[in-house]
């Protein structure tokens, strides 16, 4: 099970795309509100439960100045894969490194800014997964298949111009 | 009580400058090591009985992805002055960003980057007690005639070049 | 009583967020028009009269090359916030810059770069206000409480995504 | 069996960091020069070979235009973990971007640039391993009461200022 | 002949006005898509062929982690023009340090971000060719005049202003 | 009369190259510590008398949150040439931001940072007051014979290496 | 006479509220397009010739790697003022930056990015005439009252807000 | 031959890097200073003479505000390498946009910033002569055999770690 959470609604538009991906490459995920600032007790108890829980990965998305990845990183030793959301004024350069710039001791596998990291996020969790897990690292496989696949649509689409 | 806490000792030598102003203008203070990554739990209790405790203001100094001061926040309506400590690599813009660009409903008092920040987050605690205690207020009229003696200062010095 | 400065009638656009906020917490504010630049002799009248006026906590909005909150902040030693609007060209990174980069002496408390930072800078004060006013506190709290609410809320509206 | 891959010889001292904390967790490793500019079609065999060669993750360092990183991602389904080598000119902002910012399709776990990412690098590498592997697992349970007896430490060290 | 290569068909809309100046300097020239990240197979079999197959420059277009014009210059000794595609996020100064900033070894021929860079791609490739051959440099030397003429016809328009 | 004002002691590093300089095109100065945020009042009785006491053009040295060449500009119509200081963390970005981005209505002359603006505020100065007065304008097109002559030293000096 | 140049048509949606600005402080002008980089002859000439046929200040703007306002510096020792065009990809950084860095020896007088700059630059070339033209001294305080009386019109809006 | 050139005698640090790849690729060159702001009229003099003296590339570098690649290309249709200089407070980030950021018409092929870039320069100069050249394209081919010489010593270098 993949813990995709987002300390926002508007957060939705970007981390849409991470549920997509994990959707195609059929893995089972669960997706939550949970804001570091506003409910700072929840997203602790979110962190501390999510192993027992059979939580493998926490994808979370964050904007501004984004803390969600980086605390629930502080509560758990699952991987925590942090989406920067892009920000209404600096393009998402202050959630950027508000995500990635994290301490010895604490990493956040952080992705890029936006929607190419909302999807990303969802492929970096099914490597994660398919390490030991052969039937998602196909599905893996297969995803990457497509995408060059899509490479090879976007040929024929150049041609024509 | 002014209550200063910082992520590491590494933050000490930027942190002292707040505590030797915060003596200038009498003002008690504690002051504690809190890292928001490696010690969450301890920073959530010093957050949430710090009003009961008779802090009055929080000043949290922090570098590169800087969740001290933002997370403090969230579990008290006391304010919570950020220090952006100088960083590694970035010159404390991580730090900077991470600290202010806070959402809608969790404020810090954000401060410069460094030495000159520390010490202005004593004042601006200083400034805050003085809203209401006429004694301290004093005290910071006092200590801005000494830097306005200070340029004096510099004017002989200048002269003499 | 806070005092709600900003430099030019645009950011209004940004600074009616902070009066809005005001009024949720029932704190009585004035707000009128300072322009550092345009109207430099009004602006120190104001500040200098600020406290004796009955004045706790100012609160200034400029953008650009913002000089307001800090200047402000040199004829008073009342807490001045800064809020950084939004600049046309630079997103408000020069805003923020100019008004957070205060040099040792003269604190601002400065805030996110626009509409979040300018519902900060009234909460913030509220805070300030609060340290010492049981009321203003439990208003704080209920404010929170209302945030709180308001994930609530998002959490069933993104279970119906 | 953790890769750990590097641009360049005067990657070591960043990358050094990374195998320090590898071995404090108990992980094999193996560590290689793979210059993705110099080098190329080695990176590219590496790459491809490094699943059926039992490597679990590879973690590769690189600074400036930094593409080793994103190049063997896009060669293998396996975890990369990213680390921005702090560049001479930037900072290491180059390294930063040039890493992380990678298109949808082709994730990169990117962590924070220089030492503090190198082992952060490490310490992920264990919580991706750690997801199936209950022994690694508890591995980094200590290593992460280590880091927090480390604050314990340094509480005793900053009461003594 | 000149190779034009691009990441993606939504670079086209940019890349188009690399075409536009060839077919205006009378450049022959083939256009291709080559993703490095999804289609880095092909990328390597174009790069290393592409002397023999009588290719004299690659103009090569990409955005965000812009491996595509380093990647394909580590595999020719080619003068290869990186043309920085303007990114969703950060307005292409990641393209444009992702490209830029290559190691000692293998340079890329960098251009401006977006449009302009895109048509200066084409003229600079046209001087590459051009200081062997005389015809090409005085395609250019029209088409500078061209350009001058443009200042012309800008001059008179500016004069009814 | 040139009248240099900086904000600190510690900016006579730098502006100490505009003194040379102006010594140089024999311009008569004076220099003094004005500082914009320790020495608001002086500040604006030295902008608002300095026509009167023959000034001709002001040239303000100062760092980081710069506020001390456009609040002299705002209570005077001689033109301010600006000098960012170099700062401490941001290289005198900040510096260079608070200075340049001024709103419509009140102008600053900005030059480079740090040292080499220093230099050339002298020159501007002299330019300014070389628009009516000869004898400064020759003057002035001796230091740039001068610096001519110092390119033809230089390329003596290279054609030794 | 002030002679306004700029490096494109494309320029005069900003340079027009420079000549605005001086129709409005009653100051003749002339305007040309003067591109740096496709008519240099044109530009040296303009630049060495200014001072011969009356002009006493130029202004020049341009956009991305503007080279105009510092290469007509380099043919004359009148005062250039530079305006930084608003670019379309950094938003003007690039403008600002290949503007103010100018090596010591060859001033120019930068203002800010776009509007405001140009209407700034504008005034500024009124300062420096009317360093010895008196009558033009009191067109800029006439103009700066109406920018104070533009303030209270302002004050009047907030109140009904 | 190539010709290289450079703003300052103090640009030579990093220029003679460019001479020595240059000489280790049997490439002939000349060198000189020509700064664009000093000696504006060497410099077009320069130019514009280039091709018909027997330069086929020339190599520019300067820092700050670099204007010499870009006006250099200005007044010829040889290619012109630019290399972004370290500048002394933004690390080359001017030096870079001044060189980069050129309008449609006229490009400048710009390579790294510092070091890396110079000894890049003198490689694609190479490339460029090589387009036509097979000697010079096996000077490459060899110098490119050495570099993978280099990692297989650095292997063996890490190996001994």
């Amino acid at each position: 099970m993949i813990g995709v959470i987002m300390g926002s609604i508007s957060d939705w538009d970007t981390m849409k795309h991470t549920c997509d991906v994990l959707e195609q490459l059929q893995l089972p995920y669960e997706k939550e509100i949970m804001s570091a600032h506003r409910t700072p007790d929840d997203m602790f108890t979110y962190a501390k439960s999510a192993r027992e829980r059979g939580i493998k990965v926490i994808i979370a998305g964050a904007g501004g100045a984004a803390h969600l990845p980086g605390m629930v990183a502080s509560q758990t030793n699952l991987p925590v894969i942090g989406v920067p959301v892009e920000s209404k004024t600096l393009q998402g350069l202050d959630s950027l490194l508000s995500i990635v710039q994290m301490p010895a001791g604490v990493p956040t596998a952080t992705v890029a800014i936006g929607k190419a990291g909302a999807k990303n996020a969802a492929i970096l969790a099914g490597q994660i997964v398919g390490t030991f897990d052969e039937k998602v690292a196909r599905q893996l496989d297969d995803y990457r298949n497509k995408i060059k696949a899509d490479v090879a649509e976007m040929r024929d689409a150049l041609a024509k111009k």
